[in-house]
C-alpha cells in the first residue's frame, strides 16, 4: 500500500497489518525527502508513523477525535488526512504547516506549537461530549517531554477525580527536544525496563499478540488481564495514585501489538493512559543516533544527513552563550536556566562547561522563571534563555516572582519576531507588548549581536533589577556597534531634521534604508536605534520634540501595546511630542512563511516606510 | 507563654513544650481578636498555629529560610517575627500587610500572594546555598490545596530528579480556599486514613512520640523508621515515584509530635516532603464548622460570629451567577469553571444548582482556561470566572487555546482595579495591558452591574468569539444603566465641546464627578462611558477629535499598554486626535490600603482630574 493509494484516512480501518506496514516504508521516505528539502521537525514524525497509522487503523477520525500535543510530530497524520499531495509545501509560503492547524483541515483539531495543552483541551471536548449527548473517543497524543509541564499533571489530576472517559497516549521517546530531564523521566524508564514488562515480553506477549483478534478465549484473556494490568505490565504509581488506569509499555513501532492494544480501549468507560515507546529518528540512522540535531532541523542532503546551508551568520543564543562561558570562569554566581531548549537557546556549551551550573527545568518555563528568582534571592546571577513565545507562559512569574521582589534575573528571549517557518503559535512578536505590562523590568531589543553582548556586560557590572533582552536567531545586518548600552540611552545612527525613525532591534537595518530612500527625495531624518525599549531615552525624545520633529516607530512586535505605544503614551502624558506613524506588525496571529515577504506585506521593509513617512510629512 | 514574652522568634528554640502551648493560645487570640476587627484570612491561619510554632521551636531562621505558599497563613509567624506589637495594624493602611512581603521584614522572604511558587523559589535558594557554600535548611510550606497548581509539580519533577536538600511541610487541611478538588486531593485523603497512619497512632505513636528526645535509643529506633518508613506510615505512591521521600501524616495541632519529628529532618541529607495534617479554623468553632466562609472575611463580632457590616452592594460576580443560573435553565449548552474561587468569584449558587455543568479545575488556572477551550470547540458556551490577577496564571491559553482558535469563551474577571486589603499580589490592576496583547480578544469593562449583564446577554446572542469581561467586587455607583451592550459602541453620559473625557468602567463615576467641577469653571466636558476597551469606538473617537476636542482617559489600571495607550496609539495609526492625559494607576506594585485614598494619591478622584483638565486646557 502507498500514501498515493490512500484517498481517505478512514480506508486505513480496513487495511491489513502487512499493508500498513508497507505504507509506513512510504510515510517515512515521503516525510524524509520533504523534510530534507524543505526544514522541518524529522526525529519526533519520523518516531511517529506507526503509532499514527495504527491510530487511524482502529479509530474513525470521522467521528473519534485525536489531538497532538505540541503537534510538531503530525506529519503522518497530515499525510493521512488528504494532504499527501499538498505535502511538498510543508512550511512553505502558502503551504502547509508543521503544526495543526485548524483553517487546514477538518481533522486538525487544534491549533498547537506550544506544550502541554492538549489534555486538557481534549477532556474539554470530551465533556462537551458528554453533555451534548455525543459519541466517540478523544484521544490526545502528548509526548513524555510535554508531561514534565505542570498544565499536564493540572490536567490529569481533574480527569483522575472525575473520571471523564479519554484515551491518553504517552509517546515516550525518552526525550523532549533537548535530553528528557526530571524525576517523572526517571520513573517512565524505571516502567519501560521493569520487571514487569521484561516478563510480559518474554512469556506474555505471543499469547496476546499473536493469537488472531476477536477469538474469545482472548477476549477473556484481556479482560482477567486488564484487571491485573499493574500487575502484569508494570507496578505504576504515579498514575494509579492520581486515580487513572495505566496499560503499557508497548512497542511504539509494532503496528500489530498496538493496534490490538487499541481496540480493547474502545469499550473502555473511565479514562485510560497507553504508554507507547517509540524511538525519535526511527528508520532514518542518523537521526537515530543524534535525535536532538535532527529535531528541527534545515534542508539537509539525504545521503549524508548533512545541512545544506548557505554560511550562517553569527547566533545571539551562541554568542551570549560564549560570553557566559567565559564570564562564568571568573564569576562563580553566574547561574544557566533553561526550559528544555537547551540546544535551540544555544546554550549547549555552558551546560557542557558547567554542568552544576546549567538548570534544564523541563517544558516547565514557570517553575524555570521562579526558581531562578529563587537562585537570584539567594545570590546567585541567573540568566533564563527562552524563546520569546515561551517565555510568556511564565508572564504570571515574571510579574509576581522576579519583577515584584525586584530580583537581579537576566531573561534571555530567543527567537524574538517573525520567525518563519513554524507559524503562528512561535512567532516572538507579543514579547514587548507583553513584557511592557509588567512594573519593574528593563527591556532591550539591541540592534546586532555587539550590542547585545554590550547589554549583557552591564547586567553583570550594574545590573540590580530585573532585565530581558530580546533578540532574534540571527545576527542582524547594519553598522558595527562599538559603543556601550546603557538603559535610557539610545544610538543615533543618522541626523536629520524632518523627522525622527524610532527603530527596534531588528527594525534598524530597514529604517537606515527607508533614511538613504528619504534622502533621494530631499527628506532627512534621524534614525535612532532604540535597543533600551524600556526605559524610553526621555532626553532624546524630549529634544526632538522640542525640535518639532513628528516620531515614526519600528518594531519586529505586534502594534497593540508595543514600542510605538509606549512612544505614544509618553507623548500623551509629558504633553509634547506627536507619533505619525507605528510600523509593527499587525495585531494578529501571522501564518508561517517567508519573513522578508511578511515584512513587505505589513509595511516594515524600507521602501515601504520611506513611502509612508513622505506621505506623511507632505500632509 | 504569652507572645509579649517573645522578643525574638530564636527564644523558641529553648522554649519548653508546655509554654509552646500556652503560647499557642495567646497566638490564637491575638489572631482572633485582630481579624474580627480588621478582616482577613481567618481559617488558614487558625490552622497554622502549632505548625508554625514547632517550626520555630526546631529551626533557627537568622539561619534557616522558611517560606509560605500563597502566604495567607503567616499570621503566627509575623507575630513570633517582630511583628506582634504592630499586629492590629493588620491591612490597614501602612499597617502591616496579610501576605508576607520583604519590605516588612528580613524574615519575610518572598512576596507572595498568588499560588504553587514556593517550592520553586525554595529550591532556587537552596540551589543558591549549595553553590554559594551557606548554610542552613529551606522549608517550602505548602497547602493541599497549592498543589493542585501544575508549578508544583513541575518543581517536583525537578527537586526528585537532583535531590536539592530542602524541606517540603505539606500543610493539609483537605481544602483549598473552596473545598479542595483533584484527584491528588483524593489521593491525600487516601493517605490520611490508610491503615498504615491508623496503626503507627496506636501503636507506634507512644513509642516514637512519647521517649525523651535525644536517647539513643530512640535515635536507633527512628533510623530504622526512616528506612521503613514508606511501610509503616502509609505506603506512598505519589511522591516517591517522582523520587521523593515522603514522611506523614502527622498531627499538626499537636507540637509535641511535630517538633521531635522536625528534629529529624535536620540531619536530612535528600529532600523531605512532610505531610502534617491541619484542621482549617482550628480552635474557632465557627471557621471550624464552616471554614470556608472565615477563609477571607470582613470584620465580625467574635461572640456571634456574624459580619458586621454596612449594607453591602449588589455585587457583580453574583449578579453573573444568578444571570446564568437562569439563562443556564433554557440553554444547556451554558457550563461555568472556576478555579479554586467559586465562592470568591460569586458562583456557588450555579455550583449547586447545576453541578454537572459546573467545573472547578482547582488553583490550576491554565488548565481552567484551556479546559474551557475544548468546551468551546466542542460546542458548549463556557464562563469562566476567575480574579483579573489570577487569570495572567494563564496569558498563554488565552492567547494559544482560546484566541488563537477563536473559540467563544467568555472571561469573567473579579476583583479588577485596585482592591485595597489583600495588596500588592491582588490587585487586579494589569488586566487590560496583558489583556490588549492578545489578539482577537474583545474587553469590556461595564461601568455597573447592568452593563455587565447587558454585556452578558450580547456574548449569548451574538458572541461567536473570545470575550473578557472585567469588573471591580462591587457595583459601581452612578447613573442607572438603561442601554444594551455593543462592542465598539460608547455611551455618552454627558455632551460637552472643550474636551472628551473617555473613562472606563469604575472611573465613570469620577469622570462625570470632574465634569461637574469643570462645569463650575466654565469648562463643558463630553463624558464617555468606554466599557468597550476593545474594540474602541472609532466613530465616537473620530467625531470628537474632528470637533478638535482633546482627549482625556481614566481608568482603574496601570497606565503601560492600558487603555490610554490604545487610545494614543490610535491616534498615531489614525493621524487625527490627540491624548493630553491618561489617569491611571502608575505602573507599578502598590501596597494595601485604602482605595479612596490610593486612587486620590493617583490623581484618579474626581477633583484630581478636574484640576489637572482644567490647567491641561489652559495651556
Amino acid at each position: 500500500m502507498k500514501l498515493s493509494d490512500v484517498k481517505r484516512g478512514s480506508e486505513l480501518r480496513t487495511a491489513s497489518i502487512e499493508d500498513l506496514k508497507t505504507l509506513s516504508d512510504d510515510v517515512r521516505d515521503t516525510i524524509l525527502k520533504t523534510v530534507s528539502q524543505n526544514g522541518g521537525h524529522l526525529s519526533s514524525n519520523l518516531g511517529m508513523v506507526e503509532l499514527t497509522l495504527s491510530l487511524y487503523h482502529v479509530f474513525d477520525f470521522d467521528k473519534d477525535q485525536l489531538l497532538f500535543d505540541v503537534g510538531h510530530q503530525c506529519y503522518t497524520h497530515k499525510l493521512l488526512s488528504g494532504r499527501a499531495s499538498s505535502f511538498a509545501t510543508l512550511r512553505q509560503e502558502e503551504g502547509i504547516c508543521g503544526f495543526p492547524r485548524t483553517d487546514e483541515s477538518k481533522y486538525d483539531l487544534w491549533n498547537t506549537g506550544h506544550s502541554s495543552n492538549a489534555i486538557s483541551a481534549a477532556l474539554g471536548l470530551a465533556r462537551a461530549r458528554d453533555l451534548t449527548g455525543g459519541e466517540g473517543r478523544v484521544i490526545a497524543v502528548v509526548g513524555d517531554g510535554a508531561l514534565t509541564g505542570g498544565m499536564c499533571y493540572e490536567a490529569l489530576n481533574d480527569l483522575g477525580s472525575r473520571k471523564t472517559q479519554m484515551i491518553i497516549i504517552l509517546n515516550d521517546n525518552g526525550m523532549s527536544i533537548s535530553s528528557n530531564v526530571g524525576a517523572l523521566s526517571n520513573y517512565l524508564t524505571y516502567l519501560r525496563v521493569s520487571k514487569g514488562w521484561q516478563k510480559l515480553k518474554s512469556a506474555f506477549s505471543h499469547i496476546l499478540f499473536k493469537v488472531p483478534i476477536g477469538g474469545k478465549k482472548l477476549h477473556h484473556l484481556f479482560q482477567n488481564f486488564k484487571d491485573h494490568v499493574r500487575n502484569i505490565f508494570v507496578n505504576d504509581k504515579f498514575f494509579s495514585s492520581l486515580g487513572l488506569r495505566y496499560l503499557g509499555p508497548v512497542d511504539g513501532h509494532n503496528i500489530q501489538y498496538m493496534t490490538q492494544l487499541f481496540r480493547h480501549l474502545q469499550d473502555e468507560k473511565e479514562p485510560v493512559i497507553v504508554h507507547v515507546m517509540t524511538k525519535k529518528g526511527k528508520g532514518y540512522p542518523f537521526a537515530e543516533q543524534n535525535p536532538e540535531r535532527y529535531h528541527g532541523i534545515g534542508p539537509f542532503d539525504l545521503k549524508t544527513g548533512e545541512r545544506i546551508e548557505k554560511a550562517r551568520p553569527r547566533s545571539f543564543g551562541a554568542s551570549a552563550c560564549a560570553f557566559l562561558c567565559e564570564q562564568a570562569q571568573k564569576n562563580p554566581r553566574i547561574v544557566v536556566v533553561n526550559a528544555a531548549m537547551t540546544t535551540g537557546t544555544g546554550f549547549d556549551g555552558f551546560a557542557k562547561a558547567y554542568p552544576k551550573r546549567h538548570f534544564d527545568a523541563g517544558i516547565a518555563e514557570e517553575h524555570a522563571v521562579t526558581l531562578a528568582a529563587g537562585m537570584a534571592k539567594g545570590g546567585l546571577r541567573p540568566f533564563v534563555a527562552i524563546y520569546d513565545t515561551f517565555l510568556q507562559r511564565a508572564y504570571d512569574q515574571i510579574m509576581e516572582d522576579v519583577c515584584f521582589q525586584d530580583l537581579p534575573v537576566v531573561f534571555l528571549m530567543d527567537h524574538a519576531g517573525y520567525v518563519g517557518g513554524d507559524g503562528a503559535s512561535h512567532h516572538g512578536m507579543y514579547g514587548i507588548s507583553y513584557l511592557r505590562s509588567i512594573p519593574g523590568l528593563t527591556i532591550v531589543c539591541p540592534r546586532n549581536v555587539d550590542e547585545m553582548l554590550s547589554a549583557l556586560s552591564w547586567c553583570l557590572k550594574e545590573g540590580k533589577a530585573p532585565v530581558a533582552i530580546r533578540y532574534p536567531q540571527a545576527d542582524i545586518p547594519g553598522p558595527a556597534y562599538t559603543g556601550s548600552f546603557s538603559p535610557g540611552r539610545w544610538e543615533c545612527l543618522r541626523k536629520g531634521q524632518d523627522a525622527c525613525l524610532l527603530a527596534v532591534g531588528s527594525m534598524v537595518p530597514n529604517a537606515l534604508k527607508a533614511a538613504e530612500q528619504l534622502q533621494k527625495n530631499g527628506i532627512e531624518i534621524s534614525v535612532l536605534s532604540a535597543s533600551s525599549v524600556r526605559p524610553l531615552d526621555e532626553m532624546a525624545l524630549k529634544e526632538a520634540a522640542d525640535r518639532g520633529m513628528p516620531f515614526f516607530t519600528a518594531e519586529e512586535n505586534e502594534r497593540s501595546g508595543g514600542f510605538g505605544s509606549a512612544v505614544a503614551e509618553w507623548c500623551a502624558v509629558s504633553g509634547t511630542g506627536e507619533v505619525r506613524g507605528v510600523f509593527a506588525l499587525p495585531d494578529a496571529f501571522l501564518p508561517h512563511g517567508s519573513r522578508e515577504k511578511r515584512l513587505q506585506e505589513c509595511g516594515l521593509d524600507g521602501n515601504a516606510m520611506a513611502e509612508f513617512i513622505r506621505r506623511k510629512l507632505r500632509t
